[in-house]
């Protein structure tokens, strides 16, 4: 058997697409529309990590998603922990858990999925601002 | 960056290496358990692809888990639909979504967590007792 993907659902392609690729750095593998199921389903990778898929599901019915404690969160690796979450605060996401040990971080999709971050290899030598950064809400 | 896991949460352990392990196929990687945090992590991948982990993650003190709409499923491709569910199902896991199609299955874990099997590559030939069995509850 083969892992291929997680799917999660979203709301609004446009703002999933800014979180998961343009903030997060996965890239958009393929897309297919289904006017039949009225539904869009986007597949994002790592680059060069095209084996090991998430799954964007949009159905064009509106609907508002909330979480469940069964599902806990996704987690990738990256190479500069504090130059990824100060992209994602950049683009105004919140770090809910700073990585003020230079090794982790979470942070939310527009939907509530939690996502963690850990430092590739070693953790980073704690630095500011990120060494006095509380955390904040629930990840 | 890189995929590393998708952790969901698990009230049973037993329960939960049963499902994904014994009748699923998954394989357990490594575990840690910590007194301190009383929790158990426990690192599931599919044989020879240990890049790509499930961490089932056990919480000592009882907590009864639930879904959200927010995450959708866990997807697998395996080389034989039919025998994958045909173990499921005697080992007493509802097929949600039987594999009428030779291609498509649903299941779900002890907790609720949404698995999709998809045949790996072409379609098997639809057959009994497959073909004629009605979906059943949601996936």
């Amino acid at each position: 058997m083969r892992y291929l993907h997680t799917m999660v659902r979203v709301s609004d392609v446009e703002a999933s697409l800014r979180f998961y690729c343009d903030l997060l750095g996965l890239e958009e593998i393929r897309r297919r529309d289904s006017e039949r199921g009225r539904f869009t389903l986007i597949f994002l990778a790592a680059p060069g990590q095209i084996d090991s898929q998430l799954e964007l599901t949009h159905n064009w019915d509106p609907e508002a998603y909330t979480g469940g404690r069964n599902f806990g969160h996704l987690a990738y690796a990256v190479d500069d922990i504090f130059a990824v979450c100060e992209r994602l605060r950049d683009g105004g996401v919140v770090i809910h858990r700073p990585p003020r040990d230079g090794r982790m971080a979470f942070v939310r999709s527009p939907d509530g999925i939690s996502v963690e971050l850990l430092q590739d290899g070693e953790a980073l030598a704690p630095r500011e601002p990120w060494t006095s950064m509380p955390s904040t809400g629930t990840w």
